[in-house]
């Protein structure tokens, strides 16, 4: 596993356009400072992106957050955040500068007047430090609170753009909890910000294993001519956690795993894997064909037999004993939350009708991995005596999302001695091998696109809806059949999931 | 790289068909036994088989040479060259067991009182050891010397099977040295063999990595269906050596490269990598198939252009000082023979038609590698903006004969960073990781195959003389052009070389 020195690389000219894109005068307001996600992704993120020269020289920094704080209060939680989380390693140097723009407005987010004193100080950075006025507004906030928000934004003039500078908008998920709700939610944002202006977050969007699904597919030769129905038989995607909901009752009960994963980050890893090729990867072009295939993408029914759902119990997991969701604080006591979630959905269009994907999610599960495993058709005959066809397993191409990201490729191999005999063997390619460079964190990637107004990562309204429209069939059918099924912590999720699988004669893959 | 245990294998039932199959009552008589492939390879072959089981109780060899010895100075020999270079641990009762069955015949080719005491000897080992009269021929000897063997076997009965035993003969290339050549000597051979008792050594054949090329085509989904003209720009198949011919004067001079290997084994590598899928692995199928290969098989013109040859120059490889061949000793001073070939063929069919096989092979080359690489065309199009199709690389998939027998893909993948910069990767999958099983000798898997009566992995004369059809054309050419181009020992063959590809637009690969 290494970059190839085998072959003689012609020449590399521009390189420039390899270099990353330096993001103009600009600053960023977070709404929520104090959460998990601005402390933990997103302040390490522009850290780090200062670090990499990525920011222009005066940008600025914003906090803005109901507590009793001083500018360097929220310097110093900043500072902290960044020398605990930060990628890159920590320097004084440019530390320093980027404490320099570092701001904090106190107030709740119906005060007319801490907003009115965000407008002031976003005035005032532009005339401290030649922001341009330009600034995008992070609203890592429940979505309950966007209606109160984006209007205090227009109130203020705070969303206002004029001919010279940009106002931009970032949300995170959940973008809704069903397609009603989702079209409400992109009224409210966009009666304030312009569909241009809104920058909906999914990380994993923001993965490098994610971006490569576009290479590894459209770069190379080898693999679009059998990425069809043709010669792929099932695709399975999962993203697997071993981790339960201790503490976040207050977002995910009554959300579940479908709601969490399945709308957002696996629908989007179906979208990557079965698009067509897009005209170029102009924003415009690569959102018209995901919007394409996801609205091609249906539910298979019935769905008791092509869906499944499980909540995971108590028990053991590895050396520790841990509580079932019920026991969790914070969550209902008869809680119908599904913490495993599995899909049935096919492509309905000329490349892929016939081929199911399978979509699961799950917490307590035997171990945290994201992947995308295609998985061909047997060959349609083998002329060997000594393997028969169904000892043999199936050609697959794994995507590794994460950890371990990279890529894994399944075939049969003739095994050492004097008969024909064939076995299943891998090939690996690892990004952690293969590159000296290492992978920027999503957020890094997608802060720096924001400023940039690069939208290419970024979910459209149009998306998020055609996603809901595929999943509400199967939450509505769920929300009539009471309970999930439970399922032992550590385990793969609930028996029906397995079942629901082998229904068709095939297997999830034990990642 | 390693067997996949990821995957629920089906159960393996059947699992006595991949047991290796015993060969039954039987004695191998070995001509040339005191030359370097009895001493090297045969006899150490012959103890690995008896070691793993796979000979039968009373199986007897008989060396056949000038030397005036006794039975256990003949011994004596078969022991020391076990001890040094069997594969398998040297266990007394294994060579106890084996040493029982020894046999020495002293005499000339042409005494026929020796052939007769040999083939007394034959009957006493079928009395004695139950041999079953079965019997096959070793001639490791020079073809010079077959007819006079041949006839020798005929007209002491030896080659002369009733109908409840056999007899078979083996032997080893050069199968002549054109077209004609080879016609007479088959004639000669099948004059007193039939074609299915003529066993033509190709010990390539016997590799594991070159068997598992059918494995790796019939055994999967993933390539066949891109395995053709529509998607592959070209084949290279290398045979490179880095040692000089001190010493083979006698063999070499006025043979050279292309027909002391690519008459052989680099054509049966073409066939096996271009071959259409035969009816099953049944001989008289596979034999089709790669007949049938091999006659659509042309060299491309002009030779002048499509062809290249070179005979090494004396100086450094490494730190060490060599000769060229011309100061090699036996070697005439004037000598035209090469030492480095390379052709260009095309299989003319509809799989084919267009896409360039490149063979090549070299003595005091770089380094020593056989390998045949797969190269695919580029992606028809690419969609992204930073990196052009000319800075790719193309896909590529290399399947390394030996040594470091494995499989390599080539392929593009996304460089980490905030660009979409696509960079060639390799993915690899090494015999030594993936099976613990060891692999067998070449020559361990060919004898057994003598002794079964197993003819698959052996030429027939038809594919002999095909591939004569194939290269005399060149050889003629180059019998015109005096002297091959010098090239300096360590590198990888004449200037021309890389202008017969270069003039195409491609390059060698640097193995």
């Amino acid at each position: 596993m290494s970059v190839s020195s085998q072959w003689q690389n012609p020449l590399r000219d521009e390189r420039d356009k390899r270099l990353p894109r330096i993001a103009g005068p600009s600053s960023l307001v977070i709404f929520g400072v104090t959460g998990d996600l601005a402390r933990k992704k997103l302040m390490p993120a522009i850290y780090d992106l200062a670090n990499r020269g990525l920011l222009p020289a005066g940008f600025s920094l914003v906090g803005f957050a109901r507590r009793d704080w001083e500018h360097q209060d929220f310097g110093e939680l900043v500072h902290d955040s960044v020398k605990e989380h930060a990628r890159t390693p920590f320097k004084e140097s440019v530390w320093n500068r980027l404490a320099e723009g570092i701001r904090f407005v106190q107030g709740t987010f119906d005060d007319d007047d801490a907003f009115d004193r965000l407008a002031q100080t976003v005035k005032d950075l532009d005339t401290e430090r030649g922001t341009g006025g330009n600034t995008a507004f992070y609203l890592s906030i429940p979505p309950g609170a966007f209606p109160v928000v984006t209007k205090q934004l227009a109130r203020s003039g705070l969303a206002n753009a004029d001919e010279n500078t940009w106002r931009r908008v970032v949300i995170e998920k959940p973008f809704g909890h069903d397609l009603k709700s989702a079209e409400e939610l992109n009224a409210i944002v966009n009666d304030v910000f312009p569909e241009e202006s809104v920058f909906r977050i999914d990380h994993y969007l923001g993965k490098e294993t994610v971006q490569n699904i576009l290479a590894l597919r459209f770069a190379n030769q080898l693999f679009e001519p059998i990425w069809n129905a043709n010669y792929i038989d099932h695709v399975q995607i999962t993203m697997a956690e071993d981790i339960g909901l201790g503490g976040r009752a207050g977002y995910y009960d009554g959300i579940g795993a479908a709601r969490d994963v399945i709308q957002n980050h696996l629908l989007q890893l179906l979208a990557f894997t079965a698009m067509d090729e897009p005209l170029s990867f102009e924003p415009k072009s690569l959102r018209a064909e995901k919007a394409k295939v996801l609205a091609a993408t249906k539910p298979l029914e019935p769905f008791e037999e092509t869906t499944a759902r499980g909540q995971y119990a108590g028990g053991w997991q590895g050396g520790t004993k841990v509580p079932g969701l019920l026991q969790e604080a914070g969550f209902a006591k008869d809680s119908k939350t599904e913490t495993y979630a599995a899909v049935t959905l096919e492509v309905q269009n000329r490349r892929w009708a016939g081929v199911p994907f399978y979509l699961r999610t799950g917490k307590r599960l035997g171990r945290r991995v994201t992947e995308i495993a295609v998985v061909y058709k047997r060959a349609p005959h083998l002329p060997f005596d000594s393997t028969s066809t169904e000892e043999l397993g199936q050609n697959a191409l794994v995507i590794r999302v994460q950890p371990d990201e990279g890529i894994t490729l399944r075939f049969g191999s003739k095994v050492p001695g004097t008969t024909m005999e064939v076995r299943d063997v891998t090939m690996d390619f690892g990004y952690g091998h293969a590159f000296t460079e290492s992978s920027p964190e999503a957020y890094e990637r997608l802060i720096l696109d924001v400023l940039l107004g690069e939208p290419s990562l970024f979910p459209v309204n149009e998306e998020v809806e055609l996603s809901w429209e595929i999943l509400d069939p199967i939450l509505d059918h769920w929300a009539e059949k009471g309970s999930p099924e439970q399922y032992a912590p550590g385990t793969w999720g609930p028996k029906s999931a397995d079942e629901m699988l082998e229904r068709t004669g095939r297997n999830w893959r034990r990642p």
